[in-house]
């Protein structure tokens, strides 16, 4: 399974205090992640991508950088980041699925038009499902397509939701109501399948405006892959290159969405409740949805999360 | 367009002076070559691919080495090369065509089970038959496929030819009346989907024991991609790196087929006619079978060659 | 040998326009290039790289992007292309030379503080003046050189021979001194070891304000390694992806050095004269000085040059 | 720091069921390892590099395979290994020092003439002897080395004290004559240097027949980096993906060196003691000599070691 980070604010942030210089970025989660649920591979190191808008002009598609080198020690992804700033920014770390070769037309995020899309987790038996769900994806996008991963097709889908994926901004409601039903079909050609296995599905997607996500899984009685969020008025990173996030009284300028905490101050991360799609609007509000369908369940005394001390490795006071 | 080399002796041969030693190899013509119809991109440096059979097992699948890097300037290449010999050596290098990226996964030759694959040319048109051939091919084949080209896709129509494709051997009747029963549906499919424009399928495919290759074109009046062949009893390097066949009396213990000439001395190479199956069977026999389908045209103008003299890019006395 | 280009415009330019899209530009030339004085090896495939500085920060180093993965079908270079603006760019295409290997050390162009350099052509007999070289450069500059070419040492020389090569600006008139003592330098190290090759010396330094270049070789006898120059007032690429330069009346807002002309317009481009220093100003001034050392012949019968007509490989009618 | 793993054994073994098979080879052990004294990058995932002698050639010089792509998906190595068989295999996984670029230069092993060499751990302060330890290397292996790490630099200086390094055979006291000097000459140039941190020195050297290899540190209250040795008639892979040494009586036809043990067999491992030479015969016979020089210190309270059961990352019962 891979990390990923959703990042908005008002102002741009150069890359480099997001992704690289911090103890704790997804970069460094990279090698140095904890909160997985599967403990096979401990790490991310099958690629990677950062995609980010242009904050002098938002209209226009995203730039995507990617690599199959490991993201940890990559003097371009380096250089890039001390240069480029952005107030939208995507980035992913991958873990290969057996199965899915290394390349990078299989690292996310993708893009298509303005839309750019990534996955943490995985469809279940995706190849028993591969063929019907290419079946239902116009030519333009099948076509778009060059890597093989459950990940990209889902993006496929979630394009054919949408009337016009090549317009240059939609409603946050298109995104949410297109990547509710990229859900459902998916849950709709496992069970036409006879899959059993459950999938993990945080996706996350946007028009270089809003962010939809989604931390998902079709089980009613297991926990989705973990997914957090947080929001401030600034988000910095200190003397000992670890991030801090500020909050000013009533001011909201920044929302990061991640797999895992960035920084080690407990209060300052929600965990998303699982089987809920996670809203950022442009203005930079949030808005949590819970995806009341079959496999919701709330009250489901689902496996217990890794505890909050262990998230980030080691016990720290004060803080918390 | 690409280029390729089979390779068949009886006596196994260091790869080094099969591929990288030769001033004419195919490595060297992958940034060399002349005698490509299409002259958009005058080079194949798109990655390539090595693929032999260990003498000492003769029925075990073969080894495949691939890289997105150039092969002109390869250390891992150069150094296996000068270890492994093989007495049954595919050798291709790619330019990638437009909307294929580059990738280890697209790099030729393929192999499943024992047999392996390779493509010069272009299935013309592809995405408007890529659904409908897909449509044909098992899942287990269909499953096994991690690129996404033409040519990757033509092995997987060409795996379901066959009975069954994991088998360690095959009479090479078999592997022909696949390889034929590929271009055949191919062409349907071409027909079906309103294609005009030519495709070009040099296609070559081995068990380990047998070649079978194609020099074919499905159209009437334009020369296929080019394709060559020699055979003698002893291929080897001169002092000045340029290759030699040698040709002792009534002996036949070599033969290579490639998409351009590896020696200046014009005697020694035959062109592949146009639309033809060429076969070596595993006791190093040459048979050739004109493939007589409705493309079929032996009396037709089709368009000059590029001269002889210019082959290997400059006039050479003596030898000719 | 390779390739490079100096871009210096009032104006920024997208780096696409620069590098990618127009057919004849440097990214092309990597795989078509016809002024190379040696034949061995009639392509740079072998890494590339590309450097800018930030127009919002015109006194902050550049941002350099490179690759060992050819530049002609890189995805990342051409999704960065189509998002950079800047005006001051360099870019090369590299064919590595016998004994250097493949690696992202190695790719041209190499930056120190806000300093930038790429080198066209070699430093004869490198590995009997290497050590003397390395004696004369201090350990800082000495360890930041990652990479084992002669281009990169001689970035090394050059650095060395400023007062402070980490200061933010420089008078055009230090760059100048420093690059003509280094090419001093070189020289009377050859000629200290003996070696009676000559070098090729094509080297370009900027600081993000001026350029300074050289067209220089130690022979006197032999022409210089190619270099071209054109200036207008603007540098756009026609419908088909063909460069025109625009020349307004008394307005030089754009200089362009490059190893082989990007245009078909011969009277665009002017030839730089052997052993000539070619200075671009931070107002986009040109200025040219002769480097009048003991190799300096203006009068000596060189080798003929390469016919203008073949320069783009092909006859072009009306725009000459 | 890195791993490495050296093996020799009487007949050859398929290097996939050395390298890619078994779950706690050295291949996962580069995203699993477990006993590293520097806990900053828990993982090596910056290169690796598998050499092997030709069990038909013994007296040729070794095969070294090298990637800057983590080993544990590589297409290339899996494919490779399946094939490949050899008695005297090196083979290390890299994580990249801070200063040191990935590349393929970089990788170890290295292999002038017949002779190969590997290190695990670091020369300290290792830019502050750099060009005094240059200085001491004759130039044809100086222009041999093509990479800038202290690891193979002390290759160099390994390879300098020897009379003939090109010479395909030595008497394995020569081998250890000359490691022990090269330890000898960097404890000196430390001094000299003033450098006080101390220096891990587990370097493995092998011309294809004898192994010899030293555990060492510079510091007399430290330990040295981990390293282990096993050894056995047959080392086989169970139907858990797990190795086994087996142990015939009075048959010693396997040895294993490993920075890490690789079965879960306590009994099966003996760590090497700190500051010792470990010879291995080519007749598979293991000497041990202690380097009782001035860092010499066998009562020495050093640092403990990590618990044996912590090993392999979790408690094994039965088997310990």
């Amino acid at each position: 399974m891979c990390r990923w980070i959703c990042f908005k604010a008002k102002a741009p942030v150069l890359l480099a205090d997001l992704l690289t210089r911090p103890s704790h970025s997804i970069i460094n989660q990279s090698f140095d992640c904890r909160l997985r649920l599967d403990e096979v591979r401990p790490l991310n190191g099958d690629g990677f991508g950062v995609g980010w808008y242009d904050p002098a002009e938002p209209f226009e598609p995203p730039c995507v950088f990617t690599s199959v080198l490991p993201a940890w020690n990559n003097p371009n992804l380096s250089r890039l980041a001390a240069k480029i700033k952005s107030n939208l920014v995507f980035c992913h770390v991958r873990a290969a699925s057996s199965g899915f070769p290394i390349s990078e037309s299989n690292c996310h995020p993708w893009s298509y038009g303005n839309l750019m899309f990534q996955h943490n987790g995985y469809v279940a038996g995706f190849n028993k499902i591969k063929r019907a769900l290419q079946a239902l994806i116009p030519d333009d996008i099948y076509h778009h397509i060059h890597g093989n991963t459950d990940s990209e097709w889902s993006f496929g889908l979630f394009l054919t939701q949408l009337d016009d994926p090549l317009r240059t901004q939609f409603v946050p409601d298109e995104l949410k109501g297109a990547l509710l039903k990229t859900v459902t079909i998916l849950n709709q050609l496992a069970t036409s399948a006879g899959i059993d296995t459950p999938s993990l599905l945080n996706f996350a997607v946007t028009d270089g405006r809003s962010i939809v996500c989604t931390r998902y899984t079709n089980c009613s009685d297991r926990e989705a892959a973990s997914l957090y969020w947080s929001s401030g008025s600034k988000f910095t990173c200190d003397e000992n290159n670890e991030y801090q996030m500020h909050k000013a009284a009533k001011k909201e300028d920044i929302v990061i969405i991640s797999s895992e905490p960035l920084t080690f101050t407990k209060s300052d991360w929600c965990k998303i409740p699982d089987n809920t799609l996670f809203m950022v609007t442009p203005n930079v509000n949030v808005l949590l949805f819970p995806i009341e369908d079959e496999h919701w369940n709330p009250k489901a005394d689902r496996e217990p999360e890794v505890p909050w001390w262990t998230v980030a490795g080691r016990i720290r006071s004060g803080t918390e």
